[in-house]
């Protein structure tokens, strides 16, 4: 495989990381050409007039096939369906990777690629809540853990290419297991999403008792219900991916919540107490 | 009563609250003569020292005895025992009010008061994630909603100065029944603090399993999680003077965790969808 700066990249799928992704390599001026490839014509327009590619196209062969490195921005049900419709037009030596919140599931479609393709999953630890091309953003990546998931056919100039891309951009690199990789992002993000929308739910369920509780919601529940405005397609795909990580998580969640209700109904300060400030001393000691 | 601009208000610890409503009547010249009591004599020092107050005591007779507002700014128990001590002190035809998150208890104690005193129920629907009077903060109430809770017994002269107090700090008022102020901030308020809570617990045993999981937790996380760092013992009061609507709250939502991991369990990516759209839609309509 080339260095990243004589390599030609395609990115498929031009939303929030996909066009961030082709916006951060354009600014840093890390790779030489980028073929952007998006389902819709209007936002290869608009990626090709803000300037984050060098070619746009709505045809994925023609896009993909001649590129060295291909990595999929699109959810994780699109992203197993492309790879097997693409997987015969892949140059041979071409890294193939992808920027989706689940791994397993693309891992595996990614390993039935015919053998010269050099699987490599991707997903870098950072997003908005607002989906879109138009969200894009070249410092999205900044600071961010960038995990890379190899398969054991992966070579290790696809793993220095793809470590390359990811410092290119801002990010930092951690080679992970894609088994460990869904287990955690299940507990730090699949379960947030779900809370978030549970809670919205019950909020609604009490809204049709009393329509004023809209009024009253203030920062609190606009930061903890934040997530639940994520694209629902992504989230969708990323559930039924991980379906069973998802379901321990919560699970265990499901737990302390039932021994924090038995506390409160039991008015049991001291274990009440207990929990609350382990729990903030913790959080306090996370995102410095 | 006199006019808010003749009036002396004492307002009773100097927290985050206490402290940004001494401060935003301060800065707006709207009261008399502000007086500040706080339990620790560095506080009071330091209130002084910011301008804050014209005047401040560790003594709360001292300081609330000659005030025509008091407004109590401690946690709803603290609130609750000081009611107690300090009725006897308070002078004839004093407003007393307070900016708890719970109002039914603290009007409880509030009807207590000799018959000359005008009790007010207060709650600004507003916070910050950092307690204490560093984060004090003059425009903390700026186009906010301050919930004003009477009881029958509050005169409407008493009702025209606390509209007064809460347009003079930029907020708007809104007169609720506390009753139903308690049910609606279960929704909003004390149910998110609780799921950020046992979010942080859940990921806490999750990190017994593998401790990379702290590394990976990136803004979905840190904003799902953030009302976890609140006040415990400001916290530990609300949702024991709140505790049968917050469990009535904690059922409403779990009854929707329960129905939405089943769909997930079922791979039933019809009912799953059509509950995140419409979620996402509602969250969409708020906070703009």
């Amino acid at each position: 495989m080339k260095q990243l700066q004589q390599a030609t990249v395609a990115i498929v799928g031009l939303g929030l990381m996909g066009g961030s992704l082709a916006a951060a390599l354009r600014a840093r001026g890390s790779v030489r050409r980028l073929v952007g490839i998006a389902r819709r014509a209007e936002t290869v327009a608009e990626a090709t007039a803000r300037g984050f590619i060098d070619e746009g196209t709505c045809d994925p062969i023609a896009g993909a096939s001649g590129a060295d490195v291909v990595i999929f921005g699109t959810p994780v049900q699109t992203t197993l369906a492309l790879l097997t419709a693409l997987g015969p037009y892949f140059r041979s030596g071409t890294i193939v990777s992808d920027m989706g919140s689940t791994k397993v599931a693309v891992l595996d479609a990614m390993s039935r690629l015919p053998s010269e393709i050099h699987p490599f999953g991707g997903h870098p630890m950072c997003g908005k809540e607002i989906a879109g091309l138009s969200a894009a953003d070249a410092d999205l990546f900044l600071d961010k853990v960038y995990v890379l998931t190899p398969v054991e056919r992966t070579s290790s100039d696809a793993l220095q290419t793809m470590q390359a891309l990811a410092e290119a951009i801002g990010a930092r690199s951690l080679v992970l297991d894609p088994a460990r990789h869904d287990r955690l992002v299940a507990a730090i993000s699949h379960l947030p999403y779900i809370l978030a929308t549970c809670l919205v739910a019950a909020a609604e369920d009490m809204a049709t008792e009393d329509p004023l509780v809209w009024e009253l919601a203030a920062s609190g529940f606009r930061d903890t219900s934040r997530l639940a405005v994520s694209d629902t397609t992504m989230m969708r795909d990323i559930l039924l991916t991980n379906e069973e990580n998802v379901l321990y998580l919560i699970d265990l969640f499901g737990r302390r919540l039932t021994e924090m209700s038995a506390d409160l109904a039991q008015r049991d300060t001291e274990r009440l107490t207990h929990l609350m400030s382990s729990v903030r001393q913790r959080r306090e000691g996370l995102f410095r």
